[in-house]
């Protein structure tokens, strides 16, 4: 089995919460095998008192990349964490993916500019796991940040790449939607026009355009924008939860029958926004990327980061950027092809 | 006082939620005067048997537009009831405003047809009041869907109008922010770049970028986008609002404990999210008309479309739409005064 290379020093909790994290994965998959950048001492003595030094190769440094500096640094620090792991998953034949909670900029950069597009992607894309009304089903959002400005092909790709990720989690046939404002065949802007059509052409498992009103309804498995727009449903997403909550508690302080009530129902309400949380925040894969790539939520804590190596693991060992290759290979129109339907 | 117009056969719910909305705010503010739009005998006899029958003078069609036409049929249905509107609105010095629960783009696009836009204004736009975490204060998103392929001037006069409006909601100084990907300057895409440049020259009390998840934080009155980005984010918080509503409901039901503090605490969750849901739907302006128009939510009850009659009138006696033709005016950069600047 391939290693995962962990960046221990990024993210706002790290490392401790970073090495708790990979501490929780080692013990739930025993096949597990690392590559743990971060300091030396530090990272041996944990791994070893937990019982799985073996399964772990270090790479010491202390330096890294903060969220303040411009990404580009990622060339500059070459002995920063996500330097150092960009170069070994590129150069390691042993390696086949990177999880870090540290800057998405300099992950996202250090990975294009170090490993490199899968052969076919025009633009590689982060794309996170969204929970739905039922718990455990998931829906993802291609693209949420990576390209604010895209033409109609990059959001094809996006859904290419989507549904060959999903696949990966075990959905036999994504179902694939376009996020737009309305879901009649002719809604939208220019940029979804040209996306409409290419997605009707392709062999996926199209069902048409969406609104985000039904984003978490479970009724879809990729959804697909340019990345501004998922940027923009990620947020609004967060901030409605936020406004939610607030108002809960501002309506459950409010007389003794409430606050009775309140005290009643306070772990299953604990519990619930845990349950969103987590799933929300567990991890976002970078996808396109010739190995997988996995940034993690800056704030992750032990646990979230776990399940971000969990789901780094499952892309990598369901081959899923070979399978991203063929699906971009088999869906592109060739200049020829394209006369002969003519 | 100038009259209201009213389309009393637009939405789900018309024509009754329509005319109970009416008599609602008919009673709460003696001075309104309208113009009914719908079937004579039933407003008549309605509107007398309420005691206001002599302040309502009614136009009878028993025509309407349904969300499945094309928005287009404004203008072949003469005797429907929103080309009647729009067609009354332009030619009558005594009518002000229009209120309509029916086809979101019958409406708008009778409204630039037949009224036409404030001098100076390049494209008006769909604008909703949403809630925030401080209940009763609001903020508002221009535009939500009115256009989804925008040019740089085209945020920059609906950060002009939404200014306006707000002042016409009692807010002095709105605070308005333009929706980004991240809070920084240059952050964004080529749109928003354009945007934000024009912004910050402007007279307006332009805040800078914001991120989605503090749209509901409180700490904006008027935030800019183009129409496909603000469709999104209108739905998304929608959509978000669901999801916690259904998780929710989910784990109430689980475990005797729960479910008593569930029935302690189900008068006030209902509340909060009837509020929630009132402040959001309440109506959207259709700003840059030349006289006010309100459309409101397609799923309105009495009570909503209440508050939107209530809005138009807001709108309508603080001259909203003669203080946006001044500020469009103020902000406007004449090629003479671009020269003098060089």
């Amino acid at each position: 089995m391939k290693k995962i290379i962990i960046d221990i020093l990024g993210g706002d909790n790290a490392p401790h919460a970073i090495l708790d994290g990979v501490v929780m994965a080692a013990k739930k998959d025993k096949q597990l095998q690392f590559l743990l950048i971060g300091d030396e001492t530090q990272i041996k003595e944990r791994a070893t008192k937990e019982g799985f030094v073996d399964r772990v190769e270090i790479i010491h440094t202390t330096e890294s990349i903060s969220n303040n500096e411009p990404p580009t640094n990622v060339r500059v620090k070459t002995n920063s964490s996500i330097a150092l792991a960009v170069e070994n998953l590129r150069k390691r034949e042993d390696c086949g993916a990177f999880v870090s909670a540290g800057s998405t900029g300099a992950v996202l950069a250090g990975s294009v500019l170090r490993v490199g597009r899968i052969p076919g992607v025009s633009r590689p894309a982060l794309c996170p796991l969204f929970p739905t009304k039922t718990p455990g089903k998931n829906v993802i959002v291609v693209d949420v940040g990576a390209n604010v400005d895209c033409r109609p092909e990059h959001l094809f790709h996006f859904a290419i790449m989507g549904s060959e990720y999903m696949k990966s989690m075990g959905i036999p046939n994504p179902r694939v939607a376009l996020v737009n404002v309305g879901v009649e065949d002719k809604k939208g802007n220019e940029l979804t026009a040209g996306a409409f059509q290419l997605l009707k052409q392709s062999d996926l498992n199209f069902v048409g355009n969406m609104e985000a009103r039904d984003a978490f309804s479970g009724d879809y498995d990729v959804l697909v924008c340019d990345g501004f727009v998922g940027n923009v449903l990620l947020k609004t997403a967060e901030g409605a939860m936020k406004l939610v909550g607030a108002r809960l508690k501002g309506a459950l302080k409010s007389g003794p029958i409430s606050i009775l009530g309140a005290l009643l129902v306070k772990g299953k309400l604990k519990k619930m926004s845990a349950e969103l949380g987590e799933e929300a925040a567990g991890g976002a894969i970078f996808i396109g990327a010739k190995k997988t790539v996995v940034k993690a939520h800056g704030s992750s804590e032990a646990h979230a980061f776990a399940n971000a190596i969990h789901l780094a693991n499952r892309a990598m060992q369901s081959d899923m950027t070979e399978n991203i290759e063929k699906a971009i290979a088999r869906n592109t129109i060739t200049e020829e092809e394209k006369k002969d339907g003519e």
